[in-house]
């Protein structure tokens, strides 16, 4: 069976992702801590989802979009745009 | 300390999202099992993201659209237009 390899990519989305997270936030004036109490994800967790080391689920992007005041869509557009620019 | 109650609409959102999945897949042709398949994703776990059922990843939707031949961001604003409207 053959495989496709997309380690490489998957690895540039989550960490596209996790900057346009960080963005957001110091945008919307959150500190790292505050954020995480508000959606209600380890401190440490979020952490490693903003530079790109965890396989963020779905709900947690919707809380932090929530909290952040942003479409869950928007966020990945946001991503997207770095991933392909940086 | 105040919990958000975002259950709901957390629950709402997983199932767009498994709808939008459900109705991108169909647009392009693909069976549940040939979706699975391709983006190496157990088939009755991609059964339950279609319904709405599991907390899917980003990289398991990045892995998804990149058989469907769409944006992640995209699908999620199918998914949310979905979530509106319906």
């Amino acid at each position: 069976m053959q495989r496709i390899s997309a380690a490489a990519d998957d690895t540039g989305y989550l960490i596209a992702l996790g900057q346009a997270i960080r963005a957001l936030r110091k945008e919307r004036g959150f500190s790292q801590e505050a954020l995480a109490h508000e959606a209600h994800i380890d401190r440490s967790h979020m952490g490693k989802i903003e530079r790109g080391e965890r396989n963020v689920t779905i709900l947690n992007i919707v809380r932090i979009c929530l909290i952040l005041g942003c479409a869950p869509s928007q966020l990945l557009v946001h991503a997207e745009e770095g991933s392909r620019s940086g």
